[in-house]
């Protein structure tokens, strides 16, 4: 492979046409400094399209871009959009803010110039939003470069070293500036010999990085090993009480910032599946976290500790054991140890990002701990991006999701509220060096998307998919493709693993189904599937106990199969294929009927597509038309397997007498 | 990894020791040439150690060895072994004979030196006896460097290129000539991009194997790219009736004997699991195989054609297609077309080195083609080099199956008397750069009686294995020795898929179990287990059909339940898991038993090796130790997992009230 740009990347969703509105308008920038100069910039290349003015005296304007006078107690990412007399205007608490205020004004297009234009406040409800790459520096020999990634090479690294041309680095930059997110963690959790050295003697390619992404308020972050100080200090240890190692993380730290000192903070994955952590030397998970947060403590940075620790060698023979109880198991009785710059990363379910899962109870589980939840962008069991699957209805269900009950305030509230500086999102990323970004191009919706919900948690996704669309596809009807992809999450639901099982993929690369390849393996993922019933016991009458880990009233609803929602049944129930949902249709009708059901959807969604040609650019309708048909194929695929197998297994025929294989 | 030549390579069955009744006589060896040489340095070698003569005049002699006056018109391979006066006599046939007849007197040790030793004539059974080795010259990403290697690296290539020292060869070389191995084939019949240059540019490395080769009478096979002709001869076609493609093919065949004068011929996997064929240009295997044979005519050398063809796409939906019923299918009808130095390479059972499979149709299907039949060494599917698996009695039924019922000839004496020049036997070798030769140290067991068999397949396996052990472990008690040995591929076959069924290993690697794991995938290998019952209906009346390539009487015998022998059962008919075998158990209670029961064999050998400390070299000890206990540990995740999916799907519980998870 060589290194090349392609000259036709795709601009996803900031096409020229995108400009329109702002680029035709007169325009005035009253701000100096680094992002300012960035703002200028963008008004400069879209008036220069349009024919606008970008440098407008303020009293002929259109459009005012301004700094508050006074200093926001704040972000600084914040911004009122306002209208004064003839003028639009955005007064931001800060240089960020002006460059949020601006994309603003960008995906309203026309709107935004509108005469009757309300007073609007603008303030992200989390702090951080930040995207993790799973980026290998070198070319892993399973995972490939990008682990988990589909969509070709990493855009920081290319066979062992930083790319020459960061040209793409910058336009990724712009593309998530204009979403909200506001840092990237460049590296995988999972840190292999040559990413540890990103954080010593590879830190001038760090900084190359932080460079190019700093002009549109992307900060950088690294993943680092819990290991580095006897791999890169040649210490005889990594415990995080040892003096030697405490010193090494400070002056490794300082000089990190003495390169970069906008410098983002840590990530680390510790004590999980094979990676180093403090349980080596006997010490805590709070030990091993307070550790880097006092490296970091004077740079005013966090260290973010993932919570996604639990036994990847368990006998699948143990019933006792539950791996969706483990993070609780591990991290609640922590509370109140970690430092005020840890950030507990919490993945959104007990699992590992399944199509369904329940919230995860450690996200609020821990009242004197900040934590953050952790969302995958990049569609590892959703489909690796060769389905399409808008994620967003399932994020925003997590995060509006009520702890305390229905009448409790939504957990992205609690995750915004408690925190100083406010929350966190992180998302594992889903781009590549492909030339649509994600590989399939309508996956970038779901990167757009994960910045907006990270700054508006409260928005309905089926809105962010429009606003995606309007930008992204000017030309295309939005309410074909709204229909197309609003309830593809559901679909994919359908013809996947049944009712909050999870897993059923193949082991290893997690494409495509296998009902019992991860069954009897030491992973923790189980079905329990015998010739009577299926599901998981994780009852605490009779159970695994995980029920007891939420708070009322959702231990009791998920205690009783009575309470219990449909679409997570078989997470929290054993029950046997008779037993009848609230939907009225048994479980194995169940199976049956939605997996024809969303097979026929696929169908659907492909002659839909294919009725687009014309309306959408020709390489992106190949690309999606391509993609469409491998993802009939495998829907079909799974159909046939799982309803086979249930088959097989219960003897009940379909109520419908369909085929059955 | 750094090409390193431990100075500890186990010597396998020729220790030092194995030479003490040849090396404290007086011998004569009466003959020239290079063969003669090596005979002369092994004598001499031998006589150093133990105070022998290894030139004593012939009258002194209490070992000649000679060539006979009158050349023989077999391979002169063969020797007489007798007793004149004082002395024991070797009279070869040839060169390779008096190899052969050394070899013999050592393995009897002082039993050749008997007064009354009677005249014995020597001959192989089969006149090609090849060892494959799927060595690849570059390490494959997925499959390393050897496929189904498990033993370390390539003995020939070393990260893609010739190794340095070939002292290892040559001592492989010399083990092989003690078995009665006469070929070896030096690389993957997947012929990747650079074992294709081997037969041209990289010829000279071929070149140098086959001069290590040589002094021991071994020699050197290619399996070779049918896209050659392409790849290497920059034509636009591989067809094998173009006549560029044809001259290409001799031309380059001329050049490979004029470096490599005795070289042994070419083996061809061809429109097989993704490698290319005769198929791509609509012709048959036979024009294919044909335009092969026509280039090594004039050198008298055979091609080996691999009848491993099937599709590997096949749709697990489509209950019609048997991948049992492939070769036959492709091949039966080729029947008289193939020139006569076409062999036709023939796996011994009708999937894939199974533990127990029929034997393969096409085996006997074909009177006027030259078949060989092949055989598995190296243990894909038989425990992979880290269980003891002793697979001489399932070789051995192979060779001993009557095709025309009890009383007529034995598979092997048809191989051997129906061709000009004896039959073939190949079997894919199971040798790498570890240590011990062939990883697990037992394994080492398998290789020699290979060797022995093809000389002689009529022999006993457990006398075999006393011999091996014999030469081996010359201090170890030998009856404690073949307890352990002789039924592990038995024992093997009681704790993994049961009753001829075949296959359930994880997909890929296929190493432990996986029930389902090839369940539902395109590769033909299924076993349809419901709740109900198990098995594949490949008989004629109600299944596949495959039954009816059997000649009468098996074709009847395998069509019925009532007749096919219990360990195929499966393989042949889809019955109730109440279905009562010929041993009374019933099917179900059958897979209970006898995976309780393999198991506990497994903990039984790993005892009585135990008490064997301090008869074994403490090297090989240690080794075998390790070893057992991950058998121990495989057996029992075999047991468990096969006896829960099967309680599980089945619903009856085990009679004897034993331990299901």
């Amino acid at each position: 492979m060589s290194e090349t740009s392609s000259p036709e990347v795709h601009p996803a969703w900031l096409p020229p046409s995108a400009f329109r509105a702002l680029g035709s308008r007169r325009v005035h920038v009253e701000a100096s400094g680094p992002l300012a100069d960035t703002v200028r910039a963008e008004v400069a290349r879209a008036c220069a399209l349009f024919g606008g003015n970008a440098s407008s005296p303020p009293a002929a304007a259109d459009l005012i871009l301004t700094l508050a006078a006074v200093p926001s107690s704040g972000s600084g990412d914040g911004f009122l959009l306002a209208r004064r007399g003839a003028a639009t205007i955005v007064i931001a608490d800060g240089p960020a803010g002006l460059l949020h205020g601006l994309f603003e004004v960008v995906r309203r297009g026309e709107a935004a110039f509108a005469p009757d234009l309300a007073d609007e406040r603008h303030e992200p409800a989390l702090g951080l939003r930040v995207l993790d790459h799973w980026d290998n520096v070198d070319v892993h020999p399973v995972m490939g470069q990008v682990e988990r990634g589909y969509a070709g090479g990493s855009i920081f690294w290319h066979h062992g070293r930083l790319r020459n041309d960061l040209t793409r680095v910058r336009d990724y930059a712009r593309l998530l500036a204009a979403t909200g997110i506001n840092a990237v963690t460049v590296n995988n959790v999972n840190v292999h010999r040559s990413e540890t050295h990103l954080l010593t003697d590879r830190l001038g390619e760090v900084a190359a990085i932080a460079s190019t992404l700093r002009p549109y308020g992307i900060r950088l972050h690294l993943a680092i090993n819990f290991a580095a100080p006897v791999i890169l200090g040649d210490l005889p240890t990594a415990d995080p009480l040892d003096d030697r190692v405490r010193r090494w993380w400070r002056e490794t730290t300082d000089r990190v910032f003495a390169t970069i000192p906008d410098f983002g903070g840590y990530l680390v994955k510790a004590d999980s599946e094979g990676q180093p952590g403090p349980f080596t030397y006997g010490r805590t998970h709070a030990d091993g976290a307070n550790m880097l947060a006092a490296a970091l403590a004077p740079h005013d940075a966090p260290v973010r500790w993932r919570a996604f620790v639990y036994n990847h060698r368990q006998d699948w023979r143990d019933r006792s054991t539950d791996r969706a109880r483990a993070a609780h198991d591990h991290f609640a009785p922590l509370d109140g140890q970690f430092s005020g710059n840890v950030i507990l990363q919490v993945k959104h379910g007990p699992m590992d990002f399944q199509t369904r899962e329940p919230v995860s109870p450690v996200l609020f589980a821990m009242p004197r701990t900040r934590v953050a939840v952790e969302l995958q962008v990049t569609q590892e069991y959703t489909g690796q991006q060769r389905h399409v699957c808008y994620l967003p209805p399932m994020w925003s269900g997590v995060l509006a999701f009520r702890p305390d009950g229905d009448s409790g305030p939504a957990l992205a509230e609690r995750l915004s509220t408690r925190t100083p500086g406010g929350g966190v999102l992180s998302a594992v990323a889903n781009v590549g060096d492909d030339p649509f970004w994600t590989g399939h191009p309508l996956a970038q919706a779901n990167l757009y998307a994960v910045g907006r919900l990270a700054w508006s948690p409260g928005r309905d996704p089926a809105a962010i998919l429009d606003e995606w669309i309007t930008l992204t596809f000017p030309d295309a009807p939005r309410q074909a493709l709204h229909d197309l992809m609003a309830d593809s999450w559901l679909t994919y639901e359908q013809y996947t693993a049944p009712l909050g099982v999870g897993f059923m993929v193949r082991p290893g690369h997690h494409y495509g189904p296998d009902v019992d390849g991860y069954e009897y393996t030491p992973w923790g993922t189980y079905h329990f599937a015998d010739r009577d019933g299926i599901g998981v016991d994780r009852t605490t009458a009779t159970g695994t106990g995980f029920t007891s880990q939420y708070p009322h009233p959702w231990s009791e609803r998920y205690e009783s199969p009575a309470t219990c929602p449909d679409e997570l049944l078989l997470f929290f129930h054993h029950v046997p294929y008779t037993h009848v949902l609230h939907s009225g249709t048994t479980v194995i009708q169940h199976i049956y009927d939605t997996h024809f059901a969303g097979a026929e959807r696929v169908a659907d969604m492909r002659a839909r597509w294919a009725d687009l040609a014309g309306t959408i650019d020709p390489a992106v309708h190949a690309r999606v038309t391509e993609r469409l048909a491998e993802q009939l194929r495998s829907a079909e695929e799974w159909r046939d397997q799982i309803n086979t197998y249930f088959h097989r297994k219960s003897g009940i025929p379909d109520a419908k007498g369909r085929t059955i294989h």
